[in-house]
């Protein structure tokens, strides 16, 4: 059980099935929520963004986190009952492409944090639960990208964190299925490097020009944790 | 008559038709070239990106520009003559759709600083060089897309400089016109500002993953040149 530094709200992590990382923390303070917002997050995991936006907005409507892994997903629930948080976060067993049948359409906000690595490249992880988290076995970008734009509201808000190797195809599904890609964060690991992680918010048929934002970055160059990035896992940002 | 700053090459500008801009010259170092490489240059104004490229590798083959404003051509024809290249350097009047019809294919390498904004977004310029220069009124993003693949021999690399705001079009129709995007670097005004212009390298038919490059500043933050910025105008880097 880990404290997730927000006024309280604890989650049990399970470190040999999988662990929500700096990409679940970023995304989550990324992903504007207004008031009664109502929300789905999309291959949920252990639950850690739903508890986080709701960490970072306790006026929230309502948090949809769903996720196919049988052992992640009592994970999760775990979480929100400790927590004592199934008013606001409900957790459901499934394919995320069938969210829209279970729970409809109509939401203001869309996140996900899915598989990076398309099938067949690089090595899978032996845990399958990692190797279901990492790479595309059970759902694809574009399955994402679709399950997105079915879920959301005209104007509603889908918040994205990937691979800036991927963002070609992301620019492509988003154009497919009318997604209009507002704002691009990049995130490197330290000043000057490479970007390693992109955040993006694309809002459902807005026609609104990109907004390409200086990037930050996770570590200083001495390994510290940069003061932009202490800030937003502190919660002051 | 303009020096640019390259060991002697001289540059015919007029200011009330265009002037090169700091686009040109990032371009034309971020367009790797080797000895040898035949090259076109789409919509080449007044040939400050084939001048430029020349000044950076005199081993270079052959560089055609193609330019559809007689005003503009003449001025690139001038130069070329002043600067004695006529043997390196050929500047054609025509529309760039017809490139590959004048000057068939196999090309190694393409490069294009394209007017940035769509037609009908914003006021047009009232001098027509400037407006045409600056507005797709006579080309748009996917004719230069579509010609630069027409001219590159397999796996020829294509170079682009514009507005990170088109940048979900550019990748659409590189994805469609098997461009593959393999490298983007931002360019700032100034470090920790939005990106105001992106420099994209395409490889016809390549797989390489996409590298998204640390930014580079224009200015530093008291108003001077960057170090990195003044080392590529004097051609050092």
């Amino acid at each position: 059980m880990d404290d997730l530094k927000r006024a309280g709200l604890k989650i049990y992590q399970n470190p040999a099935l999988f662990c929500f990382a700096i990409d679940s923390v970023l995304l989550a303070w990324f992903a504007k929520t207004a008031p009664n917002d109502r929300i789905v997050d999309l291959g949920t995991g252990n639950g850690v963004v739903p508890l986080l936006l709701y960490g970072r907005n306790r006026e929230i409507g309502k948090i949809y986190g769903i996720e196919i892994q049988e052992k992640l997903y009592r994970l999760a629930v775990k979480s929100v009952a400790l927590n004592k948080l199934e008013e606001k976060i409900e957790i459901i067993l499934g394919d995320l492409k069938d969210a829209p049948a279970i729970l409809g359409k109509g939401f203001d906000v869309v996140t996900a944090n899915p598989p990076y690595r398309k099938k067949g490249e690089g090595r899978l992880n032996p845990v399958p639960e990692v190797a279901i988290a990492r790479h595309e076995l059970l759902t694809t970008l574009e399955d994402v990208v679709a399950t997105a734009t079915k879920l959301l509201k005209p104007r509603g808000s889908f918040y994205l964190v990937h691979l800036p190797e991927r963002l070609p195809e992301i620019f492509t599904h988003f154009t497919r299925y009318k997604l209009n890609p507002e704002v691009l964060l990049p995130v490197q690991p330290k000043p000057g490097e490479n970007v390693n992680l992109v955040l993006i918010k694309a809002v459902k048929g807005s026609r609104r020009k990109l907004e390409f934002l200086a990037p930050l970055w996770v570590y200083e160059k001495d390994g510290q944790y940069s003061e932009q990035v202490r800030r937003i896992f502190e919660g002051e940002e």
